[in-house]
């Protein structure tokens, strides 16, 4: 099993490409997350509108270049919202990112319309791992949006859930593992005041979105993304308290440049 | 009158109780507090859910350790939605806090929404000044979200609106105080910037919640969160800025121990 | 072009009033910027009240100093509600704001919920450069919520719409240009992380707004507010990361008082 980090180019050059490029996201997500989901994508470059004002999922979900869907948007919106800008994402070959928040933790009717977004072939999954454990058939219900699970436990879950959806999966925990269905990779690193920042798990979603979006690969952005939210992670690590370290997780980000730290001297990113 | 405080062993207890159980609470908030009050959750050690996507309202309501139901979740669900959460927590016999926002601001219909949810009979009520002596049926027109009484002012009123709902009832002012209907405690400290902070009121709901998840003592509990709220936000007074003030008060919680400053040394937590 | 800053004695005296008087404001706006904006208005010594409750609408809207209405509070309401507040906030002779977030951005059924709103009588509206280049009728189509234009080459576009609507006209840019069709006042400064916090210019409606509740001209009110907006992001330059500066940008608001750097010696307020 493959380790990724900052230390590989391909790594630095997914970010360096979101940089340049600044990419229109768009994103339907909850009003818990939506605040700090926007704030990590200024933060890296990426131009992001949330939320299902009228005619916006089937208008931006098209004209995005990428979209991301967190199921705890139905907090905010309607289950056929979240499948029209799906569907919209979809017919417009623009890749979008499915987090399955709270799947399993004991709403049937939710969990439901969830699943029901599989059918729109989202390019990546992400979640912890009670909801992709759930989200593939096994036993993994969470407690509210918390998991009850390690991520090293549904490693088996989400490269059959990859396999079976043609979407690249990823799980967050201790260790975040992210698969095709065929190979799976492990980045370590970030902090465990990522899971007491709330939305953070969420602005991954989002961040995946962001780099999806001029990405050649969905494996190699979701691993990016990972591993960039693991040194900004490590580089927040020096404060006390979850306030300032959501605070220093957003600076770090911003400040994240592609020729930064960690980057071996004289190494190509196209290598 | 008694003044509580985390001097009082009591009130560490709870907290130390909270830390290890980790509850999984529920709330309905509005989305101008939601992020702050899922952060404090986070910060104390609780698992939060907030919102009413689709069967949350009745499965998590049933399925949390505690509930919080803020009146100003009006501005992104139904009255209904609320009384559903309200119905299902009194039903699985889960404790729940009543929080009536802007009661008596000069909205008559949602004044009426709110005062119908005490049917569920919730097992703590706060507000300010403004708000809890309107809700009692006295003249406390506030100003929006704000009071425009003193929070002494209001002790005769929350006493007779404990007494007629049995909730414990607790007020918000300079000074706190809470009442079962027949003891008032006092709570002093805190930090005016704390009204200067959007949602730091409601995030006081949400933590009397996840105190109750696992209090013997809807009393305790209350005047427990109000303490350790004062404690707070005198840790987080040295910062100058309403912006520091927030991210200070969120570190304080979280870097909180039970056996912390403040704990006379050698008293045994169970005294 | 006269060029505004918070060395001209009316800015001061616009905030000094505003500080003393602590209007409560009204804000119709979008669940990512509600946090933002409220912690703004509370810095600055104003009560808002956020979203649409029940009877809220018309009732806040009519007892409220001022409203602002931003157009992405469609992704929490209909039409039908922002409609509702800006009919009442009119009727009851109470200036309001519009914030076109994102009109001409791709969105046509949007566009035209908020064009409609014109009919209400904005006292001001503000936005970014391709927001109102679109929104006076010129080819302006942004990137979501973010500008594709510069505010200078919206100067003659808000020119003309304030000439078309009666209100005053603000753009937001790398200089802000405010006008009521005839004069155009500038404003320098600010700083470009600005555009990398969510909801920094939603909060700069609301902020008109509380400023507007007590002001004898929307065109001074207009001007005040972005200059201060300026001063407060000078005043938070030092720091580095997004995230701190959203931070120092909320604490500059918090600690400015009207006496306060830049004012010339002896200088009256009233000059």
């Amino acid at each position: 099993m493959q380790t990724i980090s900052w230390n590989d180019a391909f790594v630095r050059e997914e970010f360096a490409v979101l940089r340049r490029s600044r990419p229109f996201v768009y994103g339907l997500t909850n009003y818990v997350a939506a605040s700090l989901s926007a704030n990590v994508l200024l933060a890296v470059g990426a131009a992001p509108a949330i939320g299902a004002a009228l005619d916006w999922p089937s208008c931006f979900a098209a004209g995005a270049g990428a979209v991301w869907i967190n199921g705890a948007a139905l907090i905010c919106c309607r289950p056929e919202t979240l499948r029209l800008a799906a569907r919209s994402a979809r017919d417009a070959h623009r890749p979008w990112v499915l987090d399955p928040v709270a799947f399993g933790a004991g709403s049937p009717v939710y969990d439901e319309a969830l699943r029901a977004l599989l059918e729109f072939g989202p390019a990546v999954i992400r979640g912890n791992a009670s909801e992709l454990i759930s989200l593939a058939g096994g036993p993994g219900a969470g407690k509210g949006v918390d998991t009850a699970a390690r991520s090293i436990d549904a490693v088996p879950y989400i490269r059959q859930l990859a396999r079976d959806t043609g979407a690249v999966v990823a799980v967050s925990g201790d260790v975040d593992y992210v698969t095709n269905g065929d190979v799976v990779s492990r980045i370590e690193g970030g902090d465990v005041r990522l899971t007491r920042v709330t939305g953070a798990g969420c602005s991954l979603g989002a961040f995946i979105a962001a780099l999806l979006a001029q990405s050649h690969s969905a494996l190699n952005a979701a691993c990016a993304a990972h591993a960039i939210f693991a040194l900004a992670a490590q580089q927040a690590a020096s404060v006390r308290g979850t306030g300032s370290f959501a605070v220093a997780f957003v600076d770090a980000l911003s400040e994240l440049e592609s020729e930064w730290p960690g980057a071996a001297a004289g190494e190509s990113l196209d290598a």
